[in-house]
This record gives structure tokens, sequence and C-alpha cells, in this order.
């Protein structure tokens, strides 16, 4: 059983490295405070017994044998947050993960397989673009080098960002094949809190689509132009925004829209704009039904601006399919669920992680809490000690359960 | 008769100061460019024998007795420009003004009543707002004290840049009250030049109202967040923007909007913005259809915000009555036409002008020529040396028709 007092104390302890005013942490990828919680997490994985090794994208991995050698499986998050984040996000997988091994390492539990903790870098993708740069790396789906010539907004490359930081490791460490892969997370949606849960087991991560639409017209002098000589990109825009979100509410919950930035040039009351862009991001757990909404918004966008008089430029930002959590994992989780008592939902997750990029190279799966309110990315982001615990339990009980089959 | 060459002369060496690589000018109020033509321009009114006064906006007046004492008959414009603007948006008005004066100074005429031709300060608004600061003070509408505080976007004060200009003259200077006020100016829209005709008989200056429209929701995830706990300001803008520009459409033709402004916090591809603020720019010939309009858009957008669960802030950023012109002037206008043989149509300025301040304190007229395509407020502004000539004439013979009567 995990303990508690122990392992809410870490929860506290290192929340208090980069924490804000407003009770949140404010601790982006590979700054002083990141590299500050990753030297304490490397202090505590080592007085759990845990060998730590880095590998050449700064990602931790604290590894315990088994019986048997051969891949780990691996467990764990992220310690960086977003700007003014919570305490919770990334940061609390880690910790259960921790508390994990030291539950094993004062039971002197032998295990099968080896177990990985491991701390992926710049998960969340808010100084360097993409999110799950590490992962994405580690598990090779990206090239190192492109990683390292991402810039932050200062101009920094996250690859000398790195090297100062004093943990760039070496290629050989990654875990590019773990046995199988789980993470513990929170909600950071409603949806658990709403339905009195508990626990979710997650069925896998919604399909995500993102673009930037950038429409140009022509600028002209909002008194003197008559509505027969507008080409207005603004009201192109409008329209198109509102109607990608009719679509939304026509999918009965189906397919989920956003759109989360827009500027316009020159951006004067009385000029009508030259240039609009915004962003649109789109997402659905049926892949299928993404791909026709993303065809029908752009089918409809083509006439819009064939009619007003409007080009349209449009960049494809991210993608990613659908990517199913594995039935067994699923299997075990519901199982720590029934045998503790503790109530749990089956339920996608409308967010991005890491174990998006493992699920590609093992069987993966993940664990949620509730998040109140559904509030994260935010100082206000919160989860009730009791199901931070519980949480822990279940990520113990599945990580033993996949030791034994 | 006005003599071609010599005026067309002038607008080109005024043309040169502040001449961008592009053939426009670029002479933002009180900047160097701006002082060094209004050096110029007090050069050739006292060539042509005028008496030059400041007054405490630093608006100029070149003043020429007539045969009785009395408030003159003032005409003119202004010599700023927008940035990377064109050649004639408001450097025409005032050079045809002084080709006015050298055409009576060269034949001795000697006038019933006193003369004036005035340089309004900072017409355009680019670098202190708000725009037509300079006749606004002259005639009384505004305190001179608020105008001084006006800081520009480096943080120089208006009264400040004005001090340093050299152009900080005396408030006894202002012509508060002139007998009348004729403004000759580019038409900045297609109208004339679709139609055909030469010259725009102008009958009053169309209602103005801005809003600046504030919406304020929350900021959430984009991915976990199911659509009945959004509160999303932008998804409100476009209905909005989309909504106001469906009033214009349907109206005929007597509402002109404009969203020109628009930004969006924070601003990330996949956060729900919390925080929407945009512009609405309405313009209509008719006031009390432009008021109907405001009612019915804040109207709807009440119910919108309500219905979105967003709230609304609005600012009134300016607003201008219809300003009719003089009867009596249009009639002198249509009477050079006439008489010389120039097309003309009667037609409402879209546009806001000095002369709709004029307008309040004295009998007004506003003369248009054809711009190319309808371009202003840009480099290519454009209007042809014939059509800038038959204006300069139509000013000189209206100025000494309101001489006669
Ligand atoms: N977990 C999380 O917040 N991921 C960010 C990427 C996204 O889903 O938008
Ligand atoms: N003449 C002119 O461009 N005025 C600017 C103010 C406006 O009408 O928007």
């Amino acid at each position: 059983l995990v303990r508690s007092e122990r392992f809410l104390a870490s929860v506290r302890d290192l929340a208090s490295i980069g924490a804000t005013a407003g009770g949140g942490v404010h601790r982006l990828a590979l700054s002083p405070d990141d590299i500050r919680a990753r030297k304490q997490m490397v202090e505590w994985m080592e007085e759990a017994g845990l060998t730590v090794s880095v590998d050449d994208m700064g990602n931790l991995y604290g590894l315990r044998p088994g019986r048997n050698p051969g891949p780990p499986i691996l467990f764990g998050s992220h310690v960086d947050t977003v700007p003014f984040g919570g305490r919770f996000d990334g940061a609390y997988g880690v910790l259960a993960g921790l508390e994990v091994m030291r539950v094993l390492h004062e039971h002197g539990v032998e295990t099968e397989h080896p177990l990985g903790l491991a701390i992926f870098t710049n998960e969340e993708g808010a100084r360097f673009q993409p999110a799950m740069m590490g992962s994405s790396v580690a598990v090779g789906k990206w090239p190192v080098e492109e990683a390292y010539a991402v810039r932050d907004q200062e101009g920094i490359a996250f690859g000398d960002a790195l090297q100062a930081s004093g943990f760039l490791g070496e290629r050989r460490n990654r875990i590019s094949r773990p046995l199988c892969y789980v993470e513990l997370h929170i909600e950071q949606g409603p949806v658990l809190e709403a339905a009195g849960k508990t626990i979710g087991i997650v069925q896998g991560i919604v399909a995500q689509s993102w673009h930037e639409v950038v429409l140009e017209g022509e600028a002209n002098h909002a008194g003197t132009t008559p509505p027969s000589r507008r080409r207005d990109p603004l009201v192109a825009a409008a329209r198109w925004i509102a109607y990608v979100h009719e679509m939304a509410e026509s999918s009965e919950g189906a397919l989920l829209v956003t759109c989360g930035r827009i500027a316009a040039e020159p951006g004067a009351v009385n000029v009508i704009p030259r240039k609009v862009a915004f962003t649109v991001d789109l997402r659905s757990a049926d892949e299928v039904r993404l791909r026709k909404a993303e065809e029908q918004m752009f089918a409809w966008g083509d006439d819009l601006c064939r009619r007003a008089g409007v080009e349209k430029a449009v960049r494809r930002l991210h993608w990613a399919p659908y990517t199913p959590f594995a039935s067994g994992i699923r299997e075990l989780i519901r199982e720590s669920c029934l045998r503790r008592g503790y109530t749990f939902l089956e339920m996608p997750s409308g967010a991005g992680h890491d174990a998006q990029h493992l699920a590609g190279v093992c069987e993966t799966g993940m664990i949620f809490v509730p998040s109140r309110e559904g509030k994260s990315h935010c100082e206000e982001e919160f989860s009730a000690d009791g199901d931070l615990v519980k949480g822990a339990q279940v990520l113990l009980d599945t990580v033993l359960g996949l030791d034994r089959t």
C-alpha cells in the first residue's frame, strides 16, 4: 500500500519549486526551477534505490532491476509546467511513480521485470514547441537534431538550453522500447467530477487536428469603400469561426472545436483589414469523423473565400491520430478499482500526453483522477488528497499486475 | 484662372518632403518632415503676400485682408499624412488654397472679406489620437489642455512635441468663427471615378459611431473542456462580427460596417480564449438609422452574450453626428462646374474631415476630386493632374462667389 503522508509531502515539496503567489507553479522546461525540480527528483530516486540515467533529450529514468533482464515496465510523466500552471499536471504522475518505487524498495520486493520511472523533458511545449518533445524523440518518432534546433521566444536553442542545464545525457540511455508504459495524470477536465467517480480508465487519446488559416483581402478606408469594393478577410474569418462552431454544436459532442488565436493587420478602427490569421483546433475520438470535419470545413471555407474575394492559405500545425490504449492495461486498472472499491469511469482523454508517443512502441495505458471544476493549466488546478492517493494506489496495483502477466 | 504648371509644381515639391521609395509620403504630425513641410508652406504663404499666424494648436493661417474687416473666408486642409500615405490627402487642399491666394496676389485682386488659408495640425490622428485635433480645439469643441496631454506610442506628449517643433503659437490667433469654410480634398473612395464625374459636391459627412467591444469568458483547455462548460468569447465575437455585417448587407448601402481590430488572450492554439476585444465602425448618412443600428447591434449582442455565458463591456471611442453642408456653398460649387463645363455629382463624404468641426461654427462646404481606384491612405493614392487643376479652379470660383454674397 502507498504511504499517503510521505507521498503527499513529496507533492507539496516539489510544488514549492517554482511556486507562484497564486498557489500554482511556474516551471518552464529547462528553466532554473525545472533544473532544481529535476535535481530534487534525482536525489529522491537515488534514495529509493534507483539507478538514474539521462538520455540525449534530458529524459530522466530511475531504473530498478527485476529478476529477469530485458526492457522495463515504464511509468511516469513530466515535471515542467505551463506559465503560471498548476501543482499536479505532470508532477503528480511522476511523484506517484516515485511512491511506487519507494514502497517496493522499503518492502524489498523483487519484480519479474525491471521497472523504470520516466520524467520526460518539455511535455508542455510552453517554452519550446512542439509539446511532448522528450517522449517523441525517445521513441524514435522525431530526429534529435530537429529538437535541438528548436528555439524559444528569446532565441535560445533547445540543444543549448539542455547542455547548459547539465541534463544532456547519452542517446544509448533512451528507453525506446519499454515492455509497456502506464501514465497517471489529473484529468484536466470536469468529466470525473461531474460523474462523481474517482478513477478514469482512459480508453485512448482523441485524434487532434490543428491548422492555421491565413486570409488575405485588401486594406481600405472604412468610410469611403462601398460594400461592393470590399474584400474583407475579417468578415470571412468571423463567418468561418462561427461555422466551425456550428459544426461542433451539431455533432452532439463528437467533435470539439477551439479557435484560440486571431490577429488582424493593420489593425486600426477605421481600416478594413488586409490580412487575418487564426487557428482551428479540431478533436474527435472518431478519427474518420475528424477527417470528414476537416474536409467539410475547407470545402465551405473555399466557397466562402471565393464569394468574399479573399485569398486563403492553410498550414497544418499538428496532426495526431486516435491513440487507443491497450485493453490488457485497462483491465488491470479496472481490477484494481474493483478490488479497492474505487468508483471508476471508462473515458477518452481529450488532451495529448507523452503516453500518445509511447503507445506507438509498446502496450500503453493511462489512469486519471478528478480535477476540481475541470481546471488545469492555471494556478487554481486542484485535485483532492484522497483522490491523489487512490490514483497512486491504482498505479502501484497496475504496475504489479503488469509484472505478473 | 489658376496656373496649372505652378500649382502642379508645388504639389510635386511638397510631396518630396517625406517622400517614400514607393511613391508616397510618410509625414506624421509634428515629425521632422511635417516641420519641414510647414516651413515650406510658411515661405510660400509669405511670398504670396499673406500674413502668417500660428495658434496654440500649431494651426497655421495665411491671412489676406479684405476691403471690410471681420472674420475671414477660410479654406484649407492639412499637410500631415498617415504612415506610408499618399501625396494628395490633405496637401492637395492646402496647395490649391495657396494657388487661390497666388492668383489673387498676382492680379492684385481686392476682396470684400479677408481670406484665410488654414493648415490644421494632426488631422490624420495617426501619431496622436483623436484625428482632427487641431480643428476641434480651434473651434472650441475640445479643451487645449486635453490635447496637450495626449501621448504618441513613444510616450511623447502632443504639447511637448508642439513646443519642440517651434510651431506653438498663441491662443488669440485661433480662427474660431470664420465667416465660412471650404475644403477641397481627394474623394478617397471610388464613387466619382465609377460615375465618370470630375467634381464631387459634398452634401455632408456621414454620421460615425465607433465602439470597442470587450468580451470576457473563461480560458480553458481545448481538449478537456466539454461544449457545455465553455464560455468562449471568440465564438461570441465571431458571431457578433458576422451579424453586424449582415446588418450592413441588408441595408442596401445605407449602413457601412467595418471591424478593423481584433485581439484574443491568451492566444494559444489549444487554449479557449479568456478575452477578446474588437472594434466596430458604423457609418450612415442617416443618423437616425445609425442610432437604430447601434441599438439593434447591442440588443442582439446582449442576447448572444447571455446565451454564451460571456461578459460584455462596451466603450464608445467616437461619435460624430451627420454633418450637413451649407446649401449656399453647394450651389456656388455647382455654378462653377456648370460655368466651366465640369461634370459633377452630389455625394456624401464617408470619411471625416476638419470641415466636420468647422461646420459647427460657420457655413461649410467641401469639394471632391476623383481618386484612382478609390485608393487612399496608401502610397498608390493618385488623382490625375487635370482633375487636380479643375478642383483648384472650382475652389477659386467658390471662394470668390462667397466673397460676393
Ligand atoms: N495534457 C496536455 O495539456 N497536453 C497539451 C496538448 C493538448 O492536448 O493540447
Ligand atoms: N479623411 C480621413 O481619412 N479621415 C479619417 C477619419 C475617418 O473618416 O475614419
